[in-house]
């Protein structure tokens, strides 16, 4: 029976890797990676620095380009389901031709699997046509949002209240009114600058975990406009940006 | 200058502890236990085995009895509140003494410090007392919620989609109407029973990252009384439970 590893290998810092991850990257005779292009090539650098130190001697990495997304759709549900078909295409191809009947192939996922990652989907999408068959085991690992909180040696929750991670492109229709502590990612609009006259703080982090890492945090009106600035900057010089934030509501009712 | 390390050791796997975590835990020192009584006994040996593993000869253990909390209070914050300047009394006066002028001590928290943790308020609070001064850095780890998904090979979110973090007591007041994806802290007393009429599923599970694992995922209506049962026999047993879940609403509107 062919093993695939789904292994969250932490937000980008080799440090937060866990034993297991480590462990796991050891059993793996191959590795599919799935390449998003030159921009984040610093990620892929750290990937293979990871494989370097922890993978087994002779194992093999299939490379494969990711399919382009329609950024441009309007239906960002639907053009996500698509891009996910064609990921899943590749993929099933891929194990078919490279991992043997009872080999075992792995997935590296940045920070932790569950988190507005594509891959169980897609695994799940390949299992569910058929044609190639697999046992799968979800490694965890520490994820970009506890990263955040970490750096900012804050908690996520206020004591016995919720929290929400949403969207940029869901902030941007709305402020949630019932929930005062809100984790945003894939926010590539800022859409935090819409709320600067509500009583919010912000923590935010871009490349977190890794040496680039940026912090800024203060109310959200006084910093907003430095955040959008240092963004803007940073993705230019490095021609990426990976960044999160929580926005916090001031002296929010009691529970 | 003194430092205090907040480690996330992850949710219950010693291979859940990260690489920086474990080097964190060999630059301490000092590890101060808040020794929450005979009920978590298993977990306590879990750190003990992560001390010996990981610290450096010679390290010392300073075990501190938490402070009862007034579980029967109207005011569940207030409680909370009466309960961690307790314990930041408590603190304060143990790294004052235990702890050299420029010595390293270390708290090691299950999961995540960021998530319903009261660690970092409890340091937040002993700084701003003023009566003793260190540095103090946080290393995130993998949460029992990461967990709970990697173990029922889920995502947390859907596409595009939010999810929220809350409690049983908060659950049990209403379910969040604009939300779909749920997961629950916290929750001694069942609150996913209310709403077994209701289109969802829910992904539980207990002792999450340890020999003990309990996993149930189904459709509410049909696992609710199984977990029911299944949680109760559990805590007779072992004296103690933690636990959490994700309920999902079935088939929501599309994003």
């Amino acid at each position: 029976m062919r093993t695939i590893l789904v292994i969250g290998i932490g937000a980008g810092d080799p440090g937060q890797l866990t034993l297991a991850a480590a462990e796991a990257i050891r059993q793996a005779d191959v590795f599919f990676l799935l390449d998003k292009g030159a921009e984040k090539h610093d990620l892929i650098a750290l990937r293979q620095e990871l494989m370097v130190r922890f993978a087994r001697p002779g194992h093999r990495v299939v490379e494969l380009r990711d399919p382009d997304r329609d950024r441009t759709a309007d239906g960002y549900a639907r053009a996500v389901d698509d891009w996910r078909r064609e990921r899943a295409t590749l993929l099933e191809a891929a194990i078919a031709e490279h991992l043997a009947a009872d080999g075992c192939g792995a997935f590296l996922v940045w920070g932790d699997p569950a988190l507005y990652d594509s891959t169980l989907a897609v695994v799940e999408e390949i299992l569910a046509r058929g044609r190639v068959s697999f046992a799968h085991t979800v490694i965890p690992g520490v994820s970009s949002v506890a990263t955040l909180a970490a750096r900012h040696r804050i908690g996520l929750n206020r004591v016995g209240r919720p929290f929400l991670v949403t969207t940029g492109r869901r902030l941007a229709a709305r402020l949630p009114a019932d929930v005062d502590d809100i984790v945003v990612m894939l926010d590539a609009h800022c859409a935090f600058t819409r709320y600067v006259d509500e009583e919010l703080d912000i923590y935010w982090g871009a490349y977190l975990g890794t040496p680039d890492e940026i912090l800024v945090a203060g109310p959200l009106r006084e910093v907003a406009a430095r955040i959008v600035a240092t963004r803007r900057e940073a993705r230019e010089r490095k021609g990426w940006i990976m960044d999160t934030y929580l926005l916090r509501r001031r002296d929010p009712a009691g529970p």
